[in-house]
């Protein structure tokens, strides 16, 4: 009865992961049209901000509509619209009429999850990353967010699948003007983005690993089926991180070589720098799952070691006493013809011999290693 | 007796994934001439329907000989044949002679299995494709089929095993006449062909993933025999679908990259698209192989710590148990010179030390941890 | 001492099994000038059979010297000598020297075994493959042999181990002349004799499949001890075919894409086909490989979780009746002061309590699934 | 109560050990602008030593200030400022000033811990190598620290955590004089600065490589549980270090190969020289990682032979007395018509039945090896 | 007591074994001028043997100083320096004056061990083997040796740790002047030098393989602990001589591509010969290493196997007699009021009723197959 409840409630966090692992959660139906659209899942808002900013200056604007953006365009400026929230294919569409986006471009953009990859298209650079976050909920470790850049000559777009503060550094850093940002280009601000995008995985991998060496000391320390559960979780997640850094690495390398497109000179050193910060957080990521590995591995030869202990207790407890039981029965027989039972001597005798015979068992089995700590 | 009926129910499904990884299922003999066509297996109809579009219209026939399909041609259109089924070996070989196939061609659409692969032929491009989809069936999960496509310049040929629906959306299309397809040629068709393959393997991906999760979540509250045998078959499963999406995406990776023949730049995007899906795909089959392994490993351990459960309880009950069994044993023998027998406390007082002595196990086991839960 | 008999048998195939994994089975001594042949380890006959043939006709001879040899060839006609068995060093050398074979390619004919590899020499590709044949002894499951060839101009020479038939379908169809073979040249028959022997290998996968499989079932149902040594031998066999299959791929890579030497574009498809074969057999390897580890885990897992039932079974009688024991030794103890001996009703309450506590364990024992089936 | 200062105690080094895996340990906050130095995490002192030196001659200042530095520099000497401990960031920025160092590197400098690698920038090399030392502590094996090399046309500059003495011989040579070190130039410096440092990790590899079999040896021995804890520390470490290892050899690769920029001919066979060293560890490593597991494997296959022997006592000890006790037991009834207690040799018939019986019982063990040795 | 002569015992060839596994048994203190020679660990003797052969005639000479070796050089003959044993330090540095050595060949000659490597250096190609003999001792199987080359235009200079007989064919070819040998050149001396150590491995991985095979046969009938050990020394072995082979390999592979230098194209398919010796060595190893892995597998899989029999009989044993030992002792308790103990039949029924349940639970436990042999 009351068992129902606590089932129910393992299930949620379930249903929760399997939706992480799923390919096919918003797409549209198999062999439609190219560009089709999928209905939005959730009737998330959408909210435009777009920036348009030179080396002179940096404006700000919420945009409601084609015309809005049109007018808000300088040919002189580069700008950067930004799109959180995926609910209004309406404006999504115009938004792509505007900047003349391929089909497939918008359809990668609303059709989540897409693996993080940099593609090239006539004009300009498109790029998916992926965001992973640290939520706390011991259920559910690592939040997962699909951002989607379109790198054009004097513009980027920004796709972020709800409202959120990744890129709030990057703004302020855009309205204060400082350092190289309002002079680079569009390049270095698509650089500016991943870099705030790929700086949210440090202290995240710093969580899990913390996580991790903290199971492994209770693994020696005791090992519980509470910390199987809570390894098989934690493993699970690395294997689901692992699936978006590591294609993060190759599409950040694409970049970075310049493979897709013209980045300029002077933003690829720090396209590599974010590169390299990836490649760090992938071998990190190695290095858990590695130990994640030796962890399980070493609950189960834990368990094996205690299981021996533990029957080891059994067997010398057993092996001193059944014989003795089976004695004192032999002396509990009803024969009318046992003369032992007469005798005077019997009974100490035999307590002498039960007590010998135990303590030489002792000693064998303390020899063996069976009784106290082997003698190291 | 009534084991059989149950024996050979098991051996039902398992001789179905025995065809699964068969490589000579329908073969023609050994060292026999390179074009030789195997007898068909089974009497599968053959049913052929072509399609014959251009930007201002599309037509639809069903083909009966080679006469009617070279009637049916038009040097200025676009051609679709679809063959469903490949039981007629004389109308495949017609069809062959009317697009000029190579003999290796035929071969490797008749003989099944064939490996995923691309392959450029004069004039033409090979390609192989294999179909998964999820049958529902507990005992064998998913259905392959294989899909042989060839591209010419201006036709192109898919020979399915059976009659079948996977290419329906894709008529209607070419019947409907929005979109890009009726415009942009024979490759378009092709990838539009492949996309309505690859894009049933999404859903399948995410049954499976479910499937696997369900299977976890057991394996921890409580493994059982059944649940071994179905992770077995899971696992094979993936392992299976491996095998078969791994060549499909360097097949697609072939086409898009243009190796085995040209692809025009319009539809090569297109083809990235597929390709990226088929990516996706095969980490996702990646990420579910390592959950396969590790919760084989889980399953391991979960055993290991039942049995380390189940042995303290015995250990317990024996420790405490089989000493006392001594002790009221001892006083059960009958030698006639036992003074304790006659002692009016001598009874009272050996409960009271049995009493103690277990008292005090019981403390020292619940120090272990091996009697109710450890403190945590 | 009946006991010897059996081990001496066990002993023998173990013995064929090391020849198999041996390297230098037959070997000149260490450091001899190269080229040096060792003598020959078994007396078997050589045979040596020759076919004349052009697109016109088609002439075989068996050959005995050199004179005869150097008689039967045509400067216009394509040749191929087929010498089986390679006892006779004498015959070999001057086949050698009448093709101007270089040191090392006699060298890497007669000393067996080698890895499968195409090399190119002046005016020649020699090529080293590797037949497999499904033997069903049990105890030996595969059959392996070396067969070599030199594809010259307008010559091709094979060389097996012994008298065999693998190449009689070739030998048929140059007879009857169907086909391409008598037009093509001798790189299409050197094609003809790769794909006899690489079409040897798929019915030989399919009956490993056939046996891993039978070994799983079972497993699942039923693992003992004989299971286990049958899997390890199996595993073993997939171990030694893998060395065979891979480099085997190789060889046929390195040919088909023309890195060793001239094959005319002509024949090129038909390469690709004996190579697109042998990487489909490496591919179910894999998967056979990986299907054999798994079963092996889980074996371990079947017989954990088969020990684990035992267990439970054992504890649950030891939990119950140990108590029992002692409540009734308690009351066999012959103390004179006892006062329940004298109670009336003392015998049926004990029984009665005896009687509600073991019902009360089962029920517990029951809960924690330990008794029966778990709930599921 | 007093359990709390040794779990505190165990606590320690896992902390210590969690800052090896810290990716974040010094970073700036996500977002801010690139060059933004993070602030340096302990008031570690800053020393600056500068080197002048050339075929001529070698002095040696320690440099205070910028122009202490400017007024130390002289266009025909070569130019080396080794910096120890990075607290101070004034001297760092005026150092980057100086030397005109890209923002990045300055970053990557003082940013803790970067993953080793080189990487060129306009006019110089830049170049993070990771020093490991045996620290001889049982808890914490290894340390690590980071060293930063600037490589420019005619200046080398090192950047290292604290005051150290890797580098004294080779300031010893340089004041010596002896062999190239001053005639080459500053790429003969760098090489001589790495190949201090690499030289470092044999001796340390051969101490974990002792530790690693001393391990190995007492698992064989006698697997006990504090060795398991010691050999998931040693495992760890090796992950840890081999995270080091493989950047490093592909730093020095791209810089022996002359990738990232100009290393002169004559300092080539040099820096293959140290990329050979690093080759050489990461080889040893994975020698170490292999065996690693394979003891650990051990540890558990040791653990389950200990528990399969134990199981052997129990089970013959309990089979021979378990049925014997069941005797007795049963001529201890007291029905009043049983007519074997008036037998006159009723006993030692039973005696006698019960030592047949238990030799025979013993002499079935021992032929099944659960007794005493195996034969062998 | 008599426990530590055993134990000393065991630890000497660890000792050994640990020295495999060094990487810094003999190197120059860390941060010294490279070329700096460290001091020679045994004084083992220096001989050196020089021939001077072309083909016209050998000669062979003993050499004792740099002035004899001058000497002995005749600019139109090839020669071959063969040094055995390192000790002589001083003449190592005369030989190295003599040929021009690059300081770094001389210390790579010097400090082993040397990873197998191929190296250009100005005017000449150094190459380091390694040689790998079957030693016997069942302690320590594999004797490790180094032999460094030096190729020059005209000359072979060949560096061994000892004395030894590994090139005593290759100098009888040259002084019997049979084959190419004089005729060649120094790259053919070269090829045959490297032939006469890859020629050596063969044998060495026969033998092991039989050790491993013999192993594998006992686990499955018997699986004792010093087969445990055996195993696990083997699998070092494997991982230590793995550690040669492959990098052997990729040195033979840059010589025979002439990615180090110029050997004529009469010698390449000379050098392809033992690179592919040393391919299939590689290949067979890694055979050996999956067996070896396989056998620990199987070993853990038999203990596993065994325990479980053990564990049945002890089930079926005490679930059999614990009930029946507490039925007889229920009718052992003394109370007043049993009626039973009046009952004529209470005795035989009792004694039936034993038997019947008894031969029910032997059928129960035939069934489920834990009494005999499963039926199968």
């Amino acid at each position: 009865m009351e068992g129902d409840p606590a089932k129910s409630a393992r299930k949620e966090p379930a249903r929760a992961r399997r939706q992480r692992h799923q390919v096919a959660k918003n797409r549209p139906p198999a062999g439609s049209t190219p560009g089709t659209l999928a209905p939005a899942a959730a009737a998330s808002a959408t909210r435009i901000r777009a920036m348009r900013y030179g080396p002179d200056g940096c404006e700000e604007r919420e945009i409601q509509d084609a015309r809005e953006l049109a007018a808000f365009c300088r040919p002189e400026a580069f700008l950067w619209v930004d799109v959180q929230g995926l609910g209004d294919r309406a404006a999504l569409e115009w938004i792509s009429a505007h900047f003349q986006l391929h089909p497939l471009v918008l359809s990668d953009v609303v059709h989540l999850p897409q693996r993080p990859k940099s593609e090239s298209y006539p004009g300009s650079i498109f790029t998916v990353a992926r965001r992973l976050r640290w939520k706390g909920d011991p259920e559910d470790l690592v939040d997962e967010r699909q951002v989607s850049l379109v790198l054009g000559e004097r513009h980027v777009l920004s796709f972020q699948e709800g409202p959120d503060d990744v890129f709030e550094p990057v703004r302020q850093r855009l309205l204060r003007g400082g350092g190289r940002i309002r002079v680079l280009g569009s390049d270095y601000l698509a650089y500016a983005l991943l870099d705030a995008i790929v700086d949210e995985y440090l202290p995240l991998m710093d969580r899990l690993g913390a996580a991790l060496e903290h199971i492994e000391e209770r693994v020696i320390e005791c090992p519980s089926r509470a910390l199987l559960t809570e390894l098989a979780r934690l493993k699970g997640d690395l294997i689901a991180i692992r699936r978006d850094i590591w294609p993060q690495r190759e599409a950040l390398h694409g970049l970075m070589r310049g493979d897709v497109g013209a980045i300029s000179p002077e933003v690829q050193p720090y396209l590599r720098d974010v590169h390299d910060h990836c490649v760090q957080v992938a071998e990190v990521l190695e290095v858990y799952r590695e130990i994640a590995a030796s962890v399980m591995n070493l609950y189960l030869t834990s368990i094996a070691n205690r299981t021996n202990e533990v029957m080891k207790v059994l067997t010398v407890v057993s092996t001193i006493f059944i014989p003795l039981t089976f004695l004192v029965g032999l002396y509990g027989m009803n024969f009318r013809h046992m003369p032992e039972y007469g005798w005077t001597w019997a009974y100490p005798v035999l307590l002498l011999l039960m007590l010998v015979g135990s303590i030489a068992m002792v000693v064998v089995f303390r020899r063996r290693g069976w009784l106290g700590r082997p003698p190291e």
